[in-house]
């Protein structure tokens, strides 16, 4: 068993999973069979969400109803605002998210005639109206109406982060992201999330499992450090040096590399291409620029490439979105992964509950306080 | 690979551990070698935290600057109580318990001058106090002291609850319950804690996902549910009657039977020794002659034997504790398992990310919405 041997689990076949295949011929992603560059090209979100948690792509009549449920869904209950506004402005926003998921189960707990498929739309619905609602009343002391005007998720997000009409561009470049990050079979999070629901939690519980889990700076946190890579220089040259040296010092490069991709990440194709298109419409090519030859530099000395998240950030960063929000938007749209898992985990339920190999102390004779 | 094909990753070894040994020739248990006989009768809770947080049994200085600790880390901050106030009184205790620690990570997050070690401490010193207070403040108003006077943790939980001084006998029978429950290597929550701090992700995430796996009626839930089974007969020969006839309906009996367990578990042994004594001390065997009933009728009829959950379920009804409290004082104990097994995750650590076999539909063609 090969996994063993490295630790973590790696190539360990965990369970059965119909939702998504990942890094087959050390490449493809599919989502229910859906190839992720059609659903990257024709699907919104909204309909990647649908087929996640559903199973299959949704009618028009289906994909209104849904649209529906998720605006309406974006109120929020005024006990979790004073809760919202109660977390002081310095909070990391994953912890903003994991304290509002778990607050809003205690006014909305998951009982057995509301289903989770239901609760997983509020949250999808609620994510940017708990997140932005704190971000600005820490900020500026507004309490911004959560609703936020038409539009799907992505245009929500930034219609209540601007505070304004969404650029169409943007909210496309959102969408497509959205679409991107939805899911991707037995990463860490949804695997957490998965070992929470296999203990038979509620579907809020598991949930936030998914939002302690993706902060981490080695899993939903790498698109933020991405950021911090490519801002710190002025020029590709400057950037070249910068890793070369980095590399030398065998230090991390965020957002390379995969442990299930071998030869790339296929989300990664996509996101550049919108990176691009974001750089040339603010006519700054700066960090785009300076990505692709960071990319370049990877290739050669390392042989590793791009995973989604390296050109996710000078995408989000054209958005206008803070660099501390980045991981917040993954939960946004994993959310729809996650449920879809909680969701499977329970229709053939097993706790997940793994052995260890005993490397500690032999047994040892009890020694009363006063001979220590 | 026999863990494969039953699913769960039972019996698959997930990673090393120095901290317990589980299962041992079908029974043993210890904590850094130590058994966990010499446990429950030698050391107080605060001497088996302390081994499981530093690997070794205090000095008698160390286990008093342990306990300071402890009760410095009583106190609440002011915007805690406020958000603890904010949640119904038909919250489940548990997502009480989910919603203060991830709040109190708003207020004294983890950070490179805070040692996660002090973050554990604090946590298993406010548990008590986060629970009680709000359960005080919902029950009647009353927004309590949580100091609460000296003693140690099953003290301070006892004198909470009851606002008054605890029964000395129950305070120390919920003392050696605290050690049972403490520590039980991979089991789910411990596991889903390790999943979480092997992204990187912070201390308090990673508890909070322990908090959300025990949440579940298949894990900490189970002394409850233990609870509600004894509680429904009169009498030792209806309690027979019932169990039979639930067993020819396939029904599950909680408290029974374990996984890693094969021949029978140890801490159930003691904690059933204290049920009777605290069942006398009350001149009320009702509930524990139930209890050795239905223990008598598992092992004629499913060879199975009671796990720690079942005669915890009498003992902690005869301290006067609500059964809804039952797994939060579960997280009371675990929570110093938890934090052993968090920094031993850290101190050798990578990301645990196991694949999955694929079931799911085979490639699909892109179908428009104008042709579902």
């Amino acid at each position: 068993m090969p996994g063993q041997k490295q630790g973590g689990l790696a190539d360990v076949i965990a369970g059965q999973t119909g939702i998504s295949t990942v890094g087959k011929e050390g490449k493809g992603l599919s989502y229910r069979g859906y190839s992720i560059y059609d659903l990257a090209q024709f699907a919104s979100f909204e309909e990647t969400a649908y087929l996640l948690l559903y199973g299959w792509l949704p009618t028009a009549e289906q994909l209104i109803q849904f649209q529906r449920q998720l605006a309406v869904s974006r109120a929020l209950p005024p006990a979790l605002t004073s809760i919202l506004e109660l977390l002081p402005g310095s909070t990391h926003p994953m912890d903003v998210l994991r304290t509002g998921y778990s607050a809003l189960a205690c006014f909305e707990p998951e009982e057995e005639d509301r289903l989770a498929l239901d609760i997983a739309i509020r949250l999808i619905g609620s994510t940017s109206s708990i997140l932005l609602y704190w971000y600005h009343y820490q900020q500026t002391g507004k309490r911004i109406d959560t609703y936020g005007g038409g539009g799907g998720v992505a245009a929500h997000f930034l219609s209540l982060l601007h505070q304004k009409e969404p650029d169409e561009q943007h909210a496309k470049a959102l969408d497509v992201s959205l679409t991107l990050y939805a899911e991707h079979e037995f990463n860490a999070s949804t695997f957490a999330a998965r070992v929470t629901a296999s203990t038979l939690s509620d579907y809020y519980s598991a949930v936030t499992t998914g939002v302690c889990t993706l902060r981490g700076p080695l899993h939903g946190g790498a698109n933020e450090a991405a950021m911090e890579l490519i801002e710190r220089y002025a020029s590709p040259d400057e950037a070249e040096a910068g890793v070369m040296e980095a590399l030398q010092q065998k230090q991390l490069i965020m957002g390379f590399g995969h442990r299930v991709y071998s030869v790339s990440d296929p989300r990664s194709d996509v996101i550049k291409q919108w990176s691009l298109a974001l750089s040339e419409q603010a006519g700054d090519r700066r960090l785009y620029d300076i990505s692709e030859r960071i990319e370049h530099v990877m290739r050669r000395e390392k042989k590793l490439f791009p995973n989604l998240d390296f050109y996710s950030a000078s995408a989000y960063h054209h958005m206008g979105i803070p660099t501390s929000l980045f991981t917040p938007v993954f939960v946004l749209s994993r959310l729809s992964g996650w449920s879809a898992h909680i969701l499977e985990q329970r229709s053939r339920n097993r706790i997940i509950r793994p052995s260890a190999d005993y490397i500690g102390p032999d047994p040892q004779e009890w020694l009363p306080l006063a001979q220590r």
